[in-house]
């Protein structure tokens, strides 16, 4: 099981990058690492010996934060997340993590790695947080803006069966995110995929509101790329705004500050809930191999999340598993 | 300044509808009321003498919140709704306040109220609440499903109007709503929609995120009905998700009771912040006339804010400044 790290990619590459990689070697010695980057820089970031199970891969470039994704992709062939990409294509890797720009590593996940063979768009999919820690697998969340009935359709299908084989769930129910819960509500995009998800052998539950999805409403949540990321990031916003305006609160006085102490343990389970870096990182799925995005602000701890989350679904062979279905029907 | 109420829409109607009503009624003596609805019913929920400023206009029917709205609106002519929408188009009431079915309502305007010359289609706008409490003014939040670019930039426009008029605000910066914050990002609609958008006189600022709405990104936030209902949901979803987390842990034990207690006034300011009660009704703006919704489940202070609300915008002759605007284009 061989994952591919890019070093460079990230706020805080290559240190925190390095660090999570080398903790989850650590915890895992049945993963091989292979760290793309800067030699030196790296080597920088390691003390003491490097684990047998780590490997450093060089790259001369980086593509940076605010590159426009496709060129940035078609020039930089020697960047850390090219390079990686690469790997991943010719099948010296299963999978890669990046904390990069996320518009280049979708790109080197379509033009690089490559589309699974039966999906038109690979979708960003993300596991959002919910109250019983199960989670809602959202897609697209932001890889394909304007999406077709169709393609609504595949990500229903790969989504279906990464709960299946990775979180191990019986007949994972699909939700169509909607602006009402009735049959004919909607946009034209919408009103087209309900009709295409209701004639599928998938387990559709029909439309569903984004203020239930904390409540898990479904296990697979499908939209466009428009629409989910405006979803995602509405929720996002608003719970760092009331968990940002809670701490200002509990600090107002030694009254407060005693009723935070309190609190506490209540506070840092929701606060765990609602964490991105809990959670690990966003999946492009329906590309030939496993591409996974970390947040940009990622963290070790988060980079480590991002690989244990990689690693149970390389253990559960769940690139296989999609592509035998897409390309059997 | 005459306000009619639907006052047999919304899960509380008649009784907290009315009751709303009265209270409004009661501190502003210079609105007149019409409370539309079942004579016999409205009357019973009015105890001792009915105030001069409030009237009574019988109506036969209901619209259920269930209804398939255009269906509704087309056969329910003596439905309550549909009379006090008639009511606003004959020009014998200025604006017009239900917590009904909001489709219904929707339908109402653009076809018993009317549309305003110049505009394609009219728009369900809401002020989203900030941390600084002035607001966004979203629109639109759903009256529009599949919008067209041009209908993104006449949604600026009387957006803009509105926020000067109602709110005093003397250049309401304008805020595309978008999965990032730089040019070219989204679908074809929100590129379509940003290259009119900086043509125009308005202050347009460019794309703006979900995430930054609460501390109040932009004045008016320009969306189609789809992504901003998605916004709006997964907004009070979160809200609500987490508030309704932090009353549990907060009633978990004597001591959790004590922080509680501690930090009741900080709470209570949050939760009036997030509370739509606080804020009024939804306008649908674009017709000949004010249409406010209120929530469904309006209690009679969210009567009574909808209406002061609705009497704010007639005193600034926000209605006269749009078509004035939009006609003299």
């Amino acid at each position: 099981m061989r994952i591919v790290i890019d070093a460079m990619g990230g706020d805080h590459a290559p240190g925190l990058i390095v660090q999570g990689a080398l903790d989850a070697a650590a915890e895992w010695p049945d993963i091989q690492l292979v760290l793309v980057g800067d030699t030196a820089a790296i080597q920088a970031c390691i003390q003491g010996t490097k684990p047998s199970n780590v490997t450093i891969e060089h790259a001369d470039e980086v593509i940076g934060p605010d590159e426009e994704p496709v060129k940035a992709v078609r020039r930089k062939k020697q960047s850390s997340m090219v390079i990686a990409g690469q790997l991943v294509r010719e099948g010296q890797a299963d999978a890669m993590i990046s904390a990069g720009n996320t518009g280049a590593l979708m790109t080197t996940g379509l033009l690089v790695v490559g589309r699974m063979e039966g999906i038109e768009r690979p979708a960003l999919a993300q596991l959002m947080p919910t109250m019983d820690n199960i989670g809602v697998l959202a897609m697209d969340l932001g890889a394909n803006m304007d999406a077709k009935p169709e393609q609504l359709l595949q990500y229903a299908t790969i989504g279906s069966i990464y709960r299946k084989q990775v979180d191990g769930l019986k007949e994972p129910r699909i939700g169509l995110l909607n602006v009402g819960t009735e049959e004919r509500k909607g946009n034209e995009l919408t009103k087209a995929a309900y009709d295409l998800l209701e004639a599928s052998p998938l387990n559709f539950i029909g439309n569903v509101e984004a203020r239930d999805v904390l409540q898990r409403n479904c296990d697979v949540l499908v939209c466009d790329g428009f629409a989910g990321n405006i979803m995602l990031k509405a929720m996002e916003g608003t719970a760092s705004t009331i968990m940002g305006t809670l701490k200002t609160e509990f600090k107002r006085s030694i009254l407060t500050k005693l009723a935070a102490a309190i609190m506490m343990p209540g506070l840092r389970s929701l606060g765990k809930k609602m964490d991105y870096k809990e959670h690990g990182g966003a999946l492009l799925l329906g590309v030939n191999g496993l591409v996974v995005k970390a947040h940009g602000s990622s963290d070790a701890r988060a980079v480590k999340n991002a690989i244990r989350q990689t690693r149970s679904a390389l253990i559960s062979d769940v690139t296989a598993c999609m592509a035998k279905e897409i390309s059997g029907k």
